[in-house]
């Protein structure tokens, strides 16, 4: 398994608060969690400010799963590499998308609609309900599970009616939200995961570290002879030998 | 539209506290609910301690929309009156069940699952999410409902995946809850609308009356040639004129 | 209900064989059945020659459902109005995508995919069937419906998997395809009926109308407080009188 | 993994072209092919005429996954063993139920519908499309599976919405039929396969035999925390430490 996280990393660098919970970045600490969760995979990282945002042709080639985390600088996201991106996915390539990616580009490409949703910053305490308890990604995690502190996020979250939701989510001051979310597109699986504000150390928590590796097995290209980049003109018979 | 519907007339019977609330019933409350917000419709009651349970063929023939509400006495419903229910159902009669219905014989019966779910009676605030705002069901309903005071019903709810989830309810405990699902069975629809205990005034609420005659619209029957009651053996060609 | 129909109107003046069929193009013929099958609505017609395709803002802001059918000219619909019809439907306007316009920019663009499919032009017979006889747009047609002549669109239909699939169809040629498919985006509605190639006189048939009629019926708008067009920060107890 | 493969095992003993083709049992040409194709796997048998069926609770117990092919004596499987199966299944096992088990108590248990479709025994050619290029249990399998001579099931198809539609097939005389269908019950997967009527040499196909190890694999329990066995009164505050 081939796994790139992209990380933003611009928190990190401008926010003292960030930069002590995720001192190397939130893309390294989620590298180092997945490489401890899924051994033997091969897991790189990439980030905004390297050349086509880490992410070229041979990056993306070679990438089974992408993780994605972003939130300021959406819109400095070039939609060449977007549009690259979504291509790969609707060839086969998995894609998790992480927290505040809701409103990424590549996250609303692949949805089709806005993606808005409710939020505050006011240290509630969300819950993670699992309700497709036969799901590999809600595999092995307590129910609920417990955050202490998040940003909370609620509904009404524009997206498509989910494939599979796995979680739920309840918070403090009484929103839920749709937390765990699967969607296929073309060839590639998409799940997005909602816990991960930069000022909490969420990808420092186990429970949370086990949903995104379960989420990556999940999100694994699957063997298939359907090409979907071309509508090709099939002669009658064209299928016999 | 005629519509029926059957209470279990246990509770109101038996309890001063419910009987202040619904002096000549739920049902009957909830059959004016209905007249006053589907003119033109024909309305019955059916209740527990009617031959058949107040359901013969007569009346089941004639019902397009069924509302099930019951609790104390789910076992003492006889066991042909749900097949016959289930069996018309799946003729495409709508069926709306409310509340702690969630474990009567026919929701279990047309669900395949267990039904169970985490509850609570402690006066927790309820919160109804919309969750498809362009769902018929959702039509004019305020975001959130807010119910002050009602039971809590918590997942995991062990329900097959719905067709369409129109609600998701929180409530002060941090539980969540599918509180609005619809699921199509057979040429029939099936709409779960988890408010509704009867220690609580919910059946006078206007905006609840609002989803019940919402859910009875979208549960109607829709004229359909197909004939599921058998497997036809059907010989190349059978369907050319 | 206030529908407008979009033709591309192209084919229509430049082949003869398709003028022979749909003398005044397409929009009108369908515009007409959906007059006679939907009486009481305002139907109004636009074409991709007029000015913004005849679908300016006055224009979309009155209308409740757009029907578009396009082929040759996908390529030379303007951007922004694809853009302002996508964020109309995600305020709500229903949307019908008739047969080739699964590569028109709306609809490539609400779903996401690429929406490609395999083709053939040879005459096959299509076969409709219903999948959900409880479905308001299979309301009162035959099962199967048959349509002589036809080109064949077939699987793998890349779009996401549909919300509710209601037909499906198979080809002389042995191809099978989803037909007919529901998707909820935002607020609005969008089905996709794949019925419809210009060189037949598909439109003309009165299941097939039938079919269009209900479809508008389930596509329009249904009222909510919901407003997705922004991320609302919101603070504790915000929904609290 | 521990798999178990129930065959009927009525056909092959008393109609000698069903013998020829399944000397000993369909079940252990099923149980042979599991075995090639997933390596390591503990592979057992059980078939109608033993005691409960050889489905004993030891057995059931020590079951991941469970197939199930019937057909002549659905009426003859005791009620008994049919709900300890289902409430297996509901705690997690995995049930794949192949061809006429369409009408099995077991599915129709799970099911809540009446499980009828078309049929004709009259060796049409069947393809299978794949219309869920993404999805396990059509890893590596070619688009259409071609089966040159098999019995045709058509619409309408009487089962719940799939969670998940992976194959949908055509027959020769223009039916259509959705052959590969997804089901989430309780903790546990439900898939269901229509290829394999007893006629034909089905289960020697190499191609059949990968969608049926696929589906294994797919259909395998999840480790959860979660109990649906009982409704647990919950006191506020319940899940924390």
């Amino acid at each position: 398994m081939k796994i790139t996280v992209w990380g933003e990393n611009v928190h990190e660098r401008k926010n003292p608060a960030v930069a002590a919970i995720y001192p190397d970045g939130m893309h390294n600490t989620i590298a180092r969690l997945l490489a401890s969760g899924l051994p033997g995979s091969e897991i790189a990282t990439a980030t905004l400010e390297q050349p086509d945002h880490g992410l070229d042709a041979a990056r993306l080639d070679t990438t089974d799963v992408l993780l994605w985390w972003g939130h300021l600088a959406h819109h400095k996201v070039d939609d060449a590499v977007v549009e690259a991106i979504a291509q790969r996915v609707l060839d086969g390539m998995g894609l998790i998308v992480l927290h505040s990616a809701h409103l990424s580009k590549i996250f609303r490409r692949l949805m089709g609609t806005r993606c808005n949703l409710r939020w505050r910053e006011a240290d509630d305490r969300e819950l993670l309900w699992t309700v497709a308890p036969q799901h590999p990604i809600a595999a092995g995690v307590p129910h609920p599970i417990v955050i202490p502190r998040h940003e909370m996020y609620g509904e009404y979250f524009d997206i498509p009616p989910p494939d599979e939701v796995v979680f739920i989510s309840s918070f403090s001051g009484g929103e839920v939200f749709r937390s765990g979310c699967c969607f296929r597109r073309g060839k590639g699986r998409v799940f997005y995961f909602s816990p991960g504000h930069e000022t909490y150390p969420i990808y420092h928590d186990p429970v949370i570290a086990r949903v995104l590796c379960n989420a990556v097995g999940w999100a694994a290209p699957s063997p298939s002879p359907i090409d979907t980049r071309t509508s090709p003109n099939s002669p009658t018979g064209w299928f016999e030998t």
